[in-house]
């Protein structure tokens, strides 16, 4: 029996699409890749609210058959009996840990920065709105530098889905105005998950 | 060998700690309970920063030792090997979906009102920031409506810890302005929550 090959809709330019395509990467699976376009108005089709009523990328199509959304759940899909997820009780719940703290206070105060004024170009870099972006975000940056002083992944010591869903927006952060001089763990650490064999760049 | 007691950290009013809670009541497990307090400035303390640099509860003290931070991560720890975690890969990956729904389109804009207009009392119902999340959290609960109107739980055919991290904040939508009356197979969903046995409500 064959599975249907594992599909995932994005946009070119989006870092939670990154993350899927860099754990692929990592692991050596093939996807599918089909990119829309927001600015085309492609997430505000009947046809992709069927496949997601919250209408975000990236989707998955699971080898099951159904879509999955939410970029993390994607990792978890993708990652489960390989290197990239441990097994042990508090190992998982440490990597789900990194995943929500990616979502709740990493990537929404790192990717606003990056939309508004790199992608688009509404907002400037001294907007206040960007600077209390960035005061949130620097103080996220500043938890995952001094957990990297540490450690050099974030649970355990081999690369993990944490690892994977922490890279896309802190390798970008610059785009936003973000400055990581001060966070030589977090460099030395973006150098590494660059090294791993594997590795897939944004574009 | 006997497991230390599991200890949760929280507030009295969060409706984050009060998904750990609940899981327990369902699950018969028996937590110690420490409450601290926002307004006496209890999580800006270095003491609490050791237990979590992030700054926020809950937080469990695991059977291993170490402290775990982030709901859902906690929710996620105590239900493996229970019937509040499927453990087929598709399942699993779709429970983790709507963990990340709760807190990303769900939870952020369901409990701001409530803490604003309701614990706090320095907004209105229809100022426009309070508007302004209730556009979107209408978003999430309709989206909640429509996959409820087609099965009993979130993930299956029984409760499991999706249908956990989302009953707190709808629940409590009411508190921060929310009609519920839209959505009445999300009102049954609420009622079947509350029957069963185990139930603990939030004070």
């Amino acid at each position: 029996m064959t599975h249907p090959a594992l599909e995932l809709i994005d946009t070119i330019y989006t870092g939670n699409g990154w993350k899927v395509r860099l754990l692929c990467g990592y692991l050596g699976v093939t996807l599918q890749r089909r990119s829309l376009s927001i600015v085309e108005g492609d997430l505000d089709t009947e046809a992709f609210r069927r496949i997601n009523p919250w209408g975000q990328v990236p989707v998955l199509r699971t080898r099951e058959g159904p879509w999955l959304a939410e970029s993390a759940a994607i990792l978890w899909y993708l990652a489960r009996g390989t290197d990239f997820l441990p097994t042990a009780a508090l190992a998982q719940a440490q990597v789900l840990q990194w995943l929500f703290f990616e979502q709740t206070q990493h990537m929404v105060n790192l990717a606003q920065p990056r939309l508004w004024v790199e992608l688009r170009g509404t907002m400037k870099r001294d907007d206040p709105a960007v600077l209390a972006w960035r005061e949130l975000g620097d103080k996220a940056l500043a938890c995952m530098e001094a957990h990297l002083q540490l450690q050099h992944y974030f649970v355990g010591d081999r690369p993990s889905i944490a690892d994977v869903a922490l890279f896309p927006y802190t390798c970008m952060a610059e785009q936003g105005g973000y400055d990581l001089q001060p966070y030589p763990s977090l460099r030395r650490w973006l150098e590494r998950m660059q090294a791993l064999e594997g590795y897939v760049p944004l574009l």
